[in-house]
C-alpha cells in the first residue's frame, strides 16, 4: 500500500464523544450561555479533532511550500518567477511577512522547496529549506497538464511525509505557499471543484489591473479547455491545472488529519489545496481550521464548499505564505484556554441565570 | 487645574509625519502592495500614535472596571448584580474569560473596583484589586440619575489616575468591564449619543428571550424621558444615566491618549465608555484600536460614530471583561511586527511589481 492509501485510511471523523464532553464544559462556564462565540465553537473542533478535553497546541508550526508555475509565461502576474526563489531567501533570512507573523504567534517555520525553477541545494544543504523539489516548476497549463500524475501524488506524498515527520513535535499546524503566479491554478481548481464560473471566482492576485484581469479570467478558461479533467480525482486535478507547492499544501492537509491534528488553512492557494485533499479524502473537512476570507472573490465560494461558514479572520489579507494562518493560531490557543482554563459556575461558586 | 482638565490639555492628534513614514515603509514591503490589509492600516495608527516607527507594544495590560448598577430592580438582566463580586473574585482567581484570554495573549490583568455593591476591601488590602470604589452600586435611573455629576468626575479621574500611573511600565491598554445590568446604561449612552432609536440599538445583553428584550427597551426609554441629559456633556450623559465602571473606562481611554498609547477597546460598554470620552475630548478618536465587533446590536452605530469603519475581529462574542480587547491584543502586535520586521524589496533583494 503506498504512502497516500495508508494514510487515508487512517483519517476518521472528528470524535463525538470528545465534542459532546467539550460541550458539556463550555454550556457551563461561568459566562453568559456561549458568549465567547466562535471560540467555543472552535475549542468543539479542536476536542473532536485531538479526541481531548486538554488538546495541546502550544507547538505550532507554518510549513511554507514554494513552487514554480508554466502559465507564467501567459502573463498573468506581476510579478516574474524569479522573486518566488527571491522569497525563498528572504524567508530564510527572517525579513517576509510570515516570519514576522510567525514570531507574534510563537510558531516555528519550515520552508519546504516544492518545485522552485531555481537551484536551492545551498540552502537545502545547510538545513535551512527542506527539500522536496518535484521539478523546475511545472508546465504551462493553458497548453496541457501542469504534471504527470505520477508527479501529482509525489507532490501530495512529500507533504504527507513533511506532516508525518513533523507530528511528534508539532500540535497545530498551518499551511503557506510561495509561488509566483499560483492563484491561476487555484482558481482553475476553485472552478473545478465548486463549479462556479471562472469570471466569479477570478481576482486580482498580486495586483491586476481590469485589462489584466480579464487576461486572466480568458487564460483560465483556456486552462479548463485544453485540460479535461476528472472532476472526482483530486490528483487528476492536482496533475491537470495544480501546482508543486498546492500537492504539498494537501498533502500537509492529509498527513495532519491522519494524526488527529488540527491544520489551519491559510488563504487562497492554501484552499485550493485544501480542495485537492478533500476531493482525495472527504474526512479532512473535520481537522480543517478556516483562518481568514481572503481579498481573492473566489476564496469564500472555496469556503463553503469546504463547510466553512465564517472564518476566523477577516483583514484584507492576500499575501498567502502562511501568514493568515499565523495570525490565527492565536485564536485557537485562545480557544483552548476557554476550554482549559475558565471555571465554571460551579468552580467559580458564580450563581446563574435565571430560568 | 483638575485631573481632568491637566489630561485634556494633554491629548494630541496622531502625528503625522510618523504615520507618513510608517506608510513610506509600508509602501516599499516585499510583498504585493498592502497585501496585508488591515493590519497595515492599523501599523499606520500605532506609529501614528506612539510617534514611533518602533513602536513598543509588548507590555499589555487589560483594565477590567467593575461596578453595580440600581436599575437592575427594573429586572433587565437575566443576572441578579450579586454575581458582579461573584466575578471579581473568579477574576482574582484567575477563572473567567479575561483570565484565560490575557494569558494567552501575555497581558496583564488590573481589576478596579469602581462601585460594586459589596465590601472587596479584603481584596483591595491584599493588593489583587485597585480600590476606586465611588459608590455601592448607581441609583435606578429609571428613575432618576445615576449619580451626582462630582461622582462622575471621580469615576472618570480614576480612570485617568490608573493609565497615568501604569503608562511607565504598560504599552499598550486594554479596557474591560464587569457589571451586572450595564448593556441599558451603555444602549442609553448609545442611544443618547448616536441619536439612533432604543429599538435599534437594544440587543438581549447576557440573554433575554422577546419578551424582555420589550420590556428592557420600555425601560431604556423611560431612562432616557426621566433624565433630561445635555447630549454635548460627556459627564452630564455618565451622571444622568452611566454607570461608575463606564466612567472609570472613559478614564482609563483618556489617560491613555495623554500619554500617547493605544487602548484596545472591548465591546458594548467599553464603546459606551468610549462614547463618553470622546464626548469630553474628541481628540480620544485618534487613540482607540477597536478589537472586536459584539453581538449586541448598538455596537456597530456606537463604532461608526466614533469613526471605526471595521473592527479588527467579529467572533460573535458578548461578554465583555476585555476578552475582546486581550484577543486583538495579538493584531496590534502583529501590525507592529509588519512594521518593525519585515524587510523592502531593496533590504531582501526581491525584484518588485511590473509598473
Amino acid at each position: 500500500m503506498s504512502v497516500l492509501e495508508r494514510t487515508i485510511k487512517k483519517i476518521y471523523p472528528q470524535d463525538s464523544e470528545a465534542r459532546d464532553k467539550a460541550k458539556d464544559r463550555l454550556d457551563n462556564l461561568a459566562l453568559p450561555h456561549w458568549a465567547l462565540g466562535d471560540l467555543m465553537d472552535l475549542a468543539i473542533d479542536i476536542a473532536g479533532m485531538t479526541r481531548s478535553l486538554k488538546p495541546d497546541v502550544a507547538r505550532k508550526a507554518i510549513i511554507t511550500m514554494a513552487a514554480d508555475h508554466g502559465v507564467v509565461k501567459e502573463n498573468i502576474s506581476k510579478f516574474p518567477s524569479e522573486v518566488t526563489p527571491q522569497m525563498v531567501y528572504n524567508f530564510v533570512n527572517g525579513g517576509a511577512g510570515i516570519n514576522a507573523l510567525a514570531r507574534q504567534a510563537g510558531a516555528r517555520i519550515f520552508v519546504v522547496d516544492m518545485g522552485v525553477a531555481a537551484d536551492l541545494n545551498n540552502l537545502a544543504d545547510a538545513g535551512k529549506i527542506i527539500n522536496k523539489k518535484v521539478g523546475l516548476g511545472t508546465d504551462n497549463i493553458a497548453e496541457g497538464p501542469a504534471m504527470s500524475k505520477a508527479m501529482a501524488r509525489r507532490a501530495v506524498e512529500s507533504g504527507i511525509d513533511i506532516a508525518e515527520n513533523l507530528s511528534d513535535e508539532i500540535d497545530l499546524f498551518g499551511t503557506g505557499d510561495m509561488g509566483i503566479g499560483n492563484t491561476t491554478p487555484s482558481t482553475a481548481i476553485a472552478a473545478i471543484c465548486t463549479g462556479r464560473s471562472v469570471e466569479e471566482l477570478t481576482g486580482r492576485g498580486t495586483g491586476l489591473d481590469d485589462e489584466q484581469l480579464a487576461h486572466k479570467i480568458e487564460v483560465i478558461n483556456r486552462i479548463l479547455e485544453v485540460n479535461k479533467v476528472d472532476t472526482e480525482d483530486g490528483l487528476d486535478i492536482l496533475a491537470k491545472v495544480g501546482g508543486f507547492e498546492i500537492g504539498g499544501i494537501a498533502g500537509v492537509i492529509l498527513g495532519a488529519a491522519a494524526n488527529r491534528k488540527p491544520v489551519l488553512i491559510d488563504g487562497f492557494i492554501s484552499t485550493a489545496g485544501a480542495l485537492i485533499a478533500c476531493k482525495i479524502e472527504p474526512f479532512i473537512r473535520d481537522y480543517l481550521v478556516f483562518s481568514h476570507r481572503s481579498v481573492e472573490p473566489g476564496h469564500k465560494a472555496m469556503q463553503e464548499f469546504l463547510g466553512c461558514r465564517k472564518p476566523l479572520l477577516d483583514l484584507s489579507f492576500r499575501l498567502g505564505e502562511g501568514t493568515g494562518a499565523a495570525v490565527a493560531m492565536n485564536l485557537v490557543e485562545g480557544a483552548v484556554a476557554i476550554l482549559t482554563e475558565v471555571a465554571t459556575f460551579e468552580e467559580a461558586a458564580v450563581a446563574g441565570a435565571d430560568k
